[in-house]
């Protein structure tokens, strides 16, 4: 299994941690994105969308974050990554999408670069954009957390799950810029429970191969 | 069963395709977006996260567009919306995944009203955005059915399933900028199978009780 990911990207550290949590071996082809190497023929000749993760299984290429887990988790079911229940997987899978798809696309690279680049936007522009979404949507997530008793250690009762694995890479990136997050207890309690696991932490960006400064 | 939606949200589209492909009956509830009412006091008190669709079943709240499909596939099998393998299921997922979490996020209407607002941009720099991410998008999403033989009359095989289901809303969107489709044969093959069915078509923002010109 050969996994296309770069250190920082956040859908590469999600499947990262699914990798680790379903202890499964797995092989590295770091692709450096602010270099552009997403761009260039060879990787489009892996992924034509040009977009990392991709997770390459014999002549199989599997693309995008959230279908690679389910994959990850349909193949390997233990540990599962998802309640037995539908009503409780379907709150695991909405807690995900809400960083899957409220936060993280509006914050990826590649969106910062066309705000910056065709926008023209200053640094300053770019973080309020940044902050606005992550404050919008974990303003939500911690809520439902918060609000809801099947919330336990993790997102979702005592086992890791989805929802921590496209949380805690957020939490990350929510470090990049200055936001507060002691408005999000329950958030923050999550993801320190996370940290404290092998396979959350041995899947942190500072500790790639690929990483930089 | 009620769905709260609004005629022009493409996730809420997705779902009410999805209840109609499992002939589910459900009652509305408009939730008037361009008006505000998702940050109202009444919607936010239904789903803090304050955005549509949002299913709700006796004292329970589905959220997410995404979550809420799978849950009705998984609560009421037939007809399938995904496939029997694991590695067709990946690929359905991942063609979801273009539009739900590459190309929608960037366009929807609380994005477009902050390039217009906080960053003060112009409809012809939004026109440029909206068909940018779309355009990135769909190149991509045409080669993985062009080039895939598992594409049949619909995005994966015969059956309409969980890529369609993404898939209309989006190429309806892209009708809403001038945008040249005729790149895109196979996006738009599909596109007309799905639309000759009753599901998609009783499904169109056009056909809704709330919808305006």
């Amino acid at each position: 299994m050969k996994l296309y990911g770069y250190f920082r990207s956040s859908a590469a550290f999600r499947v990262r941690i699914a990798l680790n949590l379903k202890k499964l071996d797995y092989e590295n082809a770091f692709i450096h994105l602010r270099r552009g190497d997403q761009a260039g023929p060879e990787f489009l000749g892996v992924n034509p969308q040009g977009l990392v993760p991709a997770l390459e299984m014999g002549d199989q290429l599997l693309t995008q974050s959230m279908a690679i887990i389910e994959y990850l988790d349909e193949t390997h079911p233990e540990p599962p990554l998802l309640p037995r229940d539908a009503a409780g997987r379907a709150r695991t899978r909405a807690l995900a999408a809400i960083v899957a798809c409220d936060i993280h696309p509006l914050n990826n690279l590649r969106v910062l670069r066309y705000l910056h680049g065709p926008l023209g936007h200053d640094q300053e522009a770019i973080e309020r954009w940044y902050n606005h979404w992550i404050t919008s949507g974990f303003n939500a997530f911690e809520r439902l957390l918060a609000d809801d008793p099947r919330t336990g250690t993790f997102c979702h009762g005592d086992t890791p799950g989805l929802a921590d694995i496209a949380l805690v890479p957020q939490v990350y990136n929510a470090h990049r810029y200055p936001l507060d997050l002691t408005h999000y207890p329950t958030i923050l309690r999550v993801y320190e429970n996370c940290k404290a696991l092998d396979a959350f932490a041995a899947a942190d960006p500072d500790r790639q191969p690929d990483s930089e400064p």
